[in-house]
């Protein structure tokens, strides 16, 4: 059943050993509402701890290293946070996936798991839900601030992307005022590169090829190059993002060779003027207007080819 | 004489014909200002005016172009937004310098020029006080919220720098919801960056010297370099910032050759591990604990061995 913050917030005050989820991969909006959960919830004088989620970076580990649950905890309740669907549970939260009592979210894709789903897709972040619910249950303290400040800054891009709300801004201002070290945390999750991603940046820098009067911008890169500069994933984070800031881009494409023979395409595109889902059907993937992907064969080059193509097709068929 | 907003908002009520200037290199605080005011008092049904600003970038240029005063325009109140000293006047500007009759401003440097001045350097930006003047006077439009949101997030960096405060989201809390195209907005001001720039933060990428470990890196950039590329003062913009972004890195130094033979020293520190001021000092120049520069003759490599020399020298003080 769906319940609200007011009924999540009593739920909550009734339980007393309390498991917090958190979602593969985790970002700051997961590991940032487990974290305040877990401060909120030890500030009432209950037992809670965040499962250990193996996948967790160092750039987020250090909001719920004091949290982490022990090996041998047996919590009466488990709730999830920011985690859509099954199949975002980490392999050491599967035990738990048939009896999750709470399920805080704000995914539209919600698939409602739990035996309690508090949902409003209509939040930039998790963390704006979780504010409400803290504040709801007077538990909203210093310690649970940072965290929920992270969640909700990190989820909506320090406050630039699109799903930022005046109430995401009013959460903030709230936040603020109980005391939040913002100037470290924004220079922390805003401010830093790892020089690997750097030079990443400058091999992205270097492929750049525009076309149509820089209407159209594309940007390769190979595993080959990945591996000369020692590239994880990590330092690839929103590669396809980059080539969308050069001034004048409308249609920004990212070709990522996986291996040799296979290419991944990322477009991102100003629907107006190309939809990227139509291009992108043509060439065997999908996705949405503004962004949409696909898999191809053969090698970065014909894969550009096909591409420019593919935007050709599509631009005709549209003007039509 | 210093006024309050309130009375800062009587003494417009009380004008007709008012032209406002704004400040030499002008940002987006002096121009979203500026569009605000002129909005707000036309809203009013008063006269009024920006006064042309021969260095406006295109990039703020479309905040004003409809508000320009013309040549032969005789106002009866002249007022100052984002303006703190006569050293900042505009040359065209220059005839109005001894009667400015109302000067709106948040820096702390502020000398006093005008007849009334209106200051609250606590405020992130002018903006915040525009905001409120505006409202005082029951002119806070649409027309002038955006200006007024491009004045505030560009001098608080997207609400990323140290100088945002609560009430900084609430004040943008409540001009979103007059109705701003954010998207479009935030797009053009903090995710666009020129084909040229790029191509300039590959240089410096490329220039990157990391020392002891990490702490220190330094980033070298001569004429020729960016000749090469065709790059302008504008693309250069905040050049000296580029190193601190760097994982680790807690000293900063720009060095930037202005001519064969002539250096520009730019160091930002965490002022805990390094005083930047002193270690300028050094170097026979100066500035504040985090943020210092030198001018220094010689060849960059040179300048590089006398600042580390130096860097060494500040810290082997402080230690002692």
């Amino acid at each position: 059943m769906t319940v609200s913050v007011k009924e999540a917030a009593n739920y909550l005050s009734s339980q007393s050993d309390i498991l917090i989820l958190t979602h593969v991969r985790p970002d700051g909006d997961t590991i940032g509402c487990a974290a305040a959960l877990c401060h909120g919830l030890r500030f009432l004088g209950k037992t809670a701890y965040v499962l250990p989620n193996p996948q967790t970076t160092p750039l987020y580990a250090c909001y719920v290293e004091k949290l982490l649950a022990p090996a041998e905890y047996h919590p009466s309740c488990v709730v999830s946070v920011d985690m859509a669907a099954p199949s975002l549970f980490p392999e050491n939260a599967l035990p738990y996936l048939e009896r999750v009592d709470l399920a805080i979210d704000h995914h539209p894709s919600q698939t409602f798991f739990a035996a309690r789903t508090c949902l409003d897709a209509s939040r930039a972040a998790c963390g704006e839900l979780l504010y409400d619910l803290l504040c709801e249950m007077g538990a909203i303290t210093p310690e649970a601030a940072a965290p929920l400040y992270v969640a909700i800054s990190t989820d909506c891009g320090c406050f630039a992307y699109n799903n930022t709300t005046p109430n995401t801004h009013r959460i903030v201002a709230s936040l603020m005022e109980l005391g939040i070290p913002t100037a470290a945390l924004n220079k922390r999750h805003f401010k830093t590169k790892s020089f690997t991603r750097l030079k990443l940046e400058k091999l992205l820098i270097d492929s750049i090829e525009l076309h149509e009067n820089g209407i159209i911008g594309i940007i390769s890169i190979s595993q080959d190059m990945m591996d000369s500069i020692g590239a994880t994933e990590q330092d690839a984070d929103d590669m396809s993002a980059f080539i969308g800031q050069v001034e004048g881009v409308l249609i920004g494409a990212t070709i990522r060779e996986l291996q040799p023979g296979i290419c991944k395409l990322s477009l991102r595109t100003d629907p107006t003027v190309l939809n990227a889902s139509k291009t992108c059907a043509l060439l065997g993937g999908g996705g949405h207007a503004a962004a949409a992907g696909a898999t191809m064969e053969g090698s970065m080059e014909h894969a550009k080819d096909l591409l420019l193509s593919a935007i050709h097709q599509t631009r005709h068929e549209t003007a039509q």
